[in-house]
């Protein structure tokens, strides 16, 4: 019988923590005894608990240990962070430790050395000041880890592998706000949305009081729909900062700013217009005539719209290109790893970040977010908000509506409207 | 080769007529030979064709024949309709003639007479002053015709069997207000929808200008969405004569104005109510106690919300039972086939029926409209919409949408928002 | 500051009991202090905690109170369960208990009585034996308590009201098989459903084996997609005892048995028939005539279909009206509440029920079914599932698939294929 | 009043071709007179039709001219087709003409020289042996026409502008197979399906029969509910040619092949694995480590799966990139551009079209194929089946079901279950 003793803290009960460890071990065949526990008896007090985790066989005994991690159980043992270097470009080394979201340390030198920018699905490279393999007891007076892509690693970069020495900080679960929990635990159609849209209004005048930045990831549908000027609105009320959309909606909010239709609807009456299906074509190929869209603007070719108004109020913007893209305009990052750098890059500094219509962009932006930023998605199909929100950390908030009175009711809140 | 000659009149070519029946003949099995044709030069002039159709077998041609009918094609050859006493209650006779919802006439004494009250899937009952069974010729001076359900047959009525003698108007394609077949045309969540709302409003005020009544027909998400004081408004405001709904729309309703809770969800803030989920049942009983709704008016005990405002304003409501229901209140007719028969009155003057947020009332209500009632279909499932759109008359709007946000626009289109 | 002692047993932490008193005790504003703590070291070993629950409000504390009992926290101090008599016929007394679908007790006369046939949202009865009203230490020897639903009160009946003397016992978190926790956690519509399916063949077996009755609840979709042989074959196989469904799929059963279609579509071919939207009228007033189903199966009239193996191998049937109905069929109960009880008496003994593409009977069927009846509920709709999953207890198994590929999956797993 | 006189030919009545024509011409405000029409008397008879088009202004009437002419009405008064070169790479001239799907041909030099590759939302370019701007009449003895995407012009290529001179040949409406128009019909889940994908079969072996490629374009969803090897299956049977995908295909195929699970969950037995929601990355990464797909196959690495399967078989595969993706595998192709050309190369040999649960893929490839080419479109997700039903001809099958039911079925269907 393999065996190995982990340790807790925190709000072990009422935060889940506990539940979820004594859970995850079980569902995955092993068995436990709680040699120690000590339950805070009000809601403010921490509590601790000291586990002897067992399993028959090693291996999965190590799967569960990992896992039981990522929910903060901490090895009584600790031991030093073991790196490998990468064998080539792009290429991690075996046994490479795949991160999650949440706040990382490594224990490097006898010190927790948090790893920076947290990302799932990466890497933990280990920068210069320490002996990269094997060494289990490295100096690394300055050591520093951060996460790193597959498609960014070099050839000998010291990357973490296996899974000791290495410490996860669980989200607690929220509380204090009920209506924030109770939004979570359910996103259904059949809510009294005001509320909702409410506390979202109240984020972003935090956001903005802090001066940090509010990460807007948008898909055509608010274009379509008419709240192309409601979100220009917001642009100029200094409520978006960074903008991540694809070639779709600029083209449409370009379209609707030279030719007045989106999708060859015309947006005044309702109606499709006489060969308006073209019109994003045309709306399109007067960008790359002109050279792209700051060119368009500076020249006076584009005067309204979306995209104008980003130019014009300094958002920086990301348009990814798909597969699916006419032409596509000169801003488009056509190639897919540049493209998702450039949003890695600019999403870094957002604690807030509000996703609208786009299943594409929205998952792959939520890929790039630490648990902590605060996700808002907004979606009027059920099943896309639950697919972001199912990913997500419990800081996201989903409302099933429709788009374009979703910005409308938020600038109402906002005093904007 | 059994054969028969029709004769089409009216706008064929661009009302698709023509097109339609050729079609009908072909993917039946049947040939024809289009004998004369007349086309109209101008959009306004009529057309006029004359076809053979043909079939190897005989009840195939009959099959056509009536399938044709209904899109306006008329036998060359008139003959008396044929009626068959019902053998028993309930019990139409064989091959009894089944309607549509378009405006039918009978053959009868050598007149056309119309056939009142136009519903799908009904019978044809001829009254008094006609001889019922076989007669070729009757006298049939004040003979009159109107539609009746399986349910309501009486024994020895005489009810129309066969398809001699029948003749169907078809609705031709709506053209004029082109935005309205843009509408209907295409289902989809991604439309400016401001303009479809406005039209819905425009069509509300023709009607209550006009003094007829207009239907509604609404689910429980309108309470729970927190549209119920919205549509309290449209009541005051005179643009509500008929409401027909379930036990959960009027029980939420009640809830929400004796609690402050839809659901056990707490209306101003947004949030659960402990034990808030019994709250639905407690404002059941409290209606039951003291008699049921327009008791509870008149004592006071019910001030507010959409029950009370159509105690108050003589809107006429049927709440149809259903096995889902808690109670039921005491307004609620628990039998489905009484119920059927209260909405059938109810919605027979209706020009304009609005339907929200449930399938299983606007369905059951949408089998009973003639195809000449204007049908608003509301929902934030495009499904829903388009499974009534799909069963619909050419005279149905589609609006995929978040219900609170449709009445909030709505209302503001009305100028009473 | 108002204050309540109570205590908890069982798996209180991995089985999630704590960790949702306490959240239930925090997100409705009280705050606790655990008292006493002993949690077991082993899975197997039950905890025990003591908690003192405080509110400033005594009313809130009381619902506090109410709502962690549901989740098997019992207050230190018992008291008798209170009754008071129903007022009139069809109406609970004021403060009436209102039900959970869980195991529950009343304390009555010093022991502890369980109440007969849990249902959820009904009301408690006592029957003879026992002082009605306010009397704190009845004899009661041989009192009995049994859930009854609003409709069925009569005036006078001692009604329990408050929430002392109330035990319920939670359903602990399934563990052991854990691929049902895995199926219940995440509704998906990718997944390897084989897996799943033959959980439910087992579950089919066992209740066979046991010689329980299988409780099936279908929709019409059953019959359009082409599964009604398979039904038929598990009807004859003894997997089907009891089946509830609507006036819609036993006319479109019939109409196939009769005409060949569902719904006019050709079942052999696929496609639309000439006019056979007309058939379910002509097979509903066919069996009308000979005066019902039964009569139809007997007379050789009806000699295949989903009905007719319900006649001929003794299955227990009840077919709801709806307001959707055309006809009806003779044997559909058009009276809901009437309906809902001969629903309730059929549903009483099943422990399994499989509900099929039925939103509304489903529901419906799943409100009386106490907590320990496992359910699986399959649809095409995730929604659908979901929303049938999410009332549920831990019991409930959501498969999103396709209707006819599921039963014959189904079949091929119960190795009748 | 702007006039113009056109001209049809064909199965004007029956195949919907005159009514879309004066649809098309009333609904855009135009007016029109039918100068003669004759139509064919018995169905495999042609019709012709001359009609005079008026609008009061010019540039109404040259659109609604542009519109009429999609449905194959040709202008009584022939033109040259005119062009202007390309003002730089990549973009095309003023007013240039922007395609249909549909075969299309240009009048030059006399003669009607059709459009090579037709391709939606494309130009024409005019190939050597042609004087290139606004030239009349031409030469052209062996001039040629292609359809070329706005990204691949380059600057001084003769691109055709305004709409004189092009000729369109419409889709006529498929009668003949019943069957087919009924499933175009409506998309909806009640079908039998057994027929639907019977005839999908039928249409497979009609292609490896006459030795055309068959196009393959498939989500994740194809693995993870486990069809993986029954799409193995069909690519042995000489069933797929063409496979176009994304990463996510690949990883979890490769995943679920070195690892057994997809997305981490055991394709055995149904539940997570622990850890699993790495093993995409490992995989992945293994594939980056031995240099791809086809090394990795080479080496042994890679034994099952349908990746490996292409390699052994020759199926050509095309996996695009997209920002959501993690990795990538070295064969992805990133740029978007490129991969779609990649997969405009592939698709224009294949007549039929399989798109199985991804909306991408499936509208991207959808873009670039040819009217003529038959798309069967599979998804569980209505709305997805019924968006690229929407856009596309008349060809295109839609069919709601589950995924891997869908592969069993249709392996039935060809011998190969």
């Amino acid at each position: 019988m393999a065996e190995e003793i982990v340790e807790l803290k925190g709000h072990l009960i009422d935060s889940l923590i506990l539940p979820r460890v004594l859970d995850t071990i079980m569902s995955h065949g092993g068995c436990f005894e709680i040699q120690r526990i000590k339950v805070g008896a009000r809601p403010e007090d921490p509590s601790f608990a000291r586990i002897l985790i067992a399993h028959k066989d090693r291996r999965h005994l190590e799967a569960i240990l990992k896992a039981v991690m990522h929910h903060g159980a901490e090895p009584v043992e600790r031991e030093e962070v073991r790196t490998a270097p990468a064998p080539r470009d792009g290429v991690f080394p075996e046994r490479f430790y795949a991160t999650t979201n949440l706040d990382t340390s490594i224990y490097l030198g006898g010190h927790w050395v948090p790893v920076q920018n947290p990302e799932m699905d990466s890497g933990i490279l280990l920068s210069a000041g320490t002996r990269s393999s094997g060494s289990r007891r490295g100096p690394a007076a300055r050591a520093t880890a951060r996460t790193i892509k597959m498609a960014d690693v070099k050839k000998g970069h010291a990357i973490v592998v296996g899974d000791k020495g290495i410490r996860v900080v669980p989200i607690e679960t929220q509380r204090a706000p009920r209506d924030f929990e109770f939004m979570i635990s359910d996103v259904s159609t059949e809510k009294p949305k005001g509320v909702l849209i409410g506390n979202v209004a109240r984020l972003m005048k935090e956001e903005r009081a802090a001066r940090r930045p509010i990460l807007w990831v948008c898909g055509p549908a608010v274009i379509h729909s008419g709240a192309g000027p409601l979100l220009e609105k917001l642009i100029a009320a200094g409520f978006v900062q960074v903008l991540f959309a694809g070639n779709a909606l600029a083209a449409h909010d370009i379209e609707c700013a030279l030719l007045g239709t989106s999708l060859g609807v015309s947006m005044r009456e309702g109606v499709p217009t006489p060969m308006g299906h073209e019109n994003h074509l045309r709306a399109i190929n007067a960008m790359r005539r002109v050279g792209g869209i700051h060119q368009a603007v500076r020249q006076g070719v584009l005067r309204t719209g979306i995209m104008c108004a980003c130019v014009r109020h300094g958002v920086d913007f990301v348009l990814a290109g798909s597969i699916r893209d006419d032409g596509p305009l000169p801003e488009v990052i056509t190639n897919t790893v540049e493209a998702q750098r450039a949003m890695r890059r600019l999403s870094r500094k957002a604690r807030l970040a509000i996703m609208v219509a786009t299943l594409l962009h929205s998952v792959a932006t939520g890929n790039m977010l630490p648990a902590s930023t605060r996700v808002v998605s907004v979606d009027i199909q059920q099943a896309a908000v639950t697919k972001l929100v199912d990913r997500g950390s419990f800081q996201t908030i989903g409302i099933v509506t429709d788009v374009q009175p979703f910005f409308r009711e938020l600038l109402l809140e906002l005093g904007i409207g």
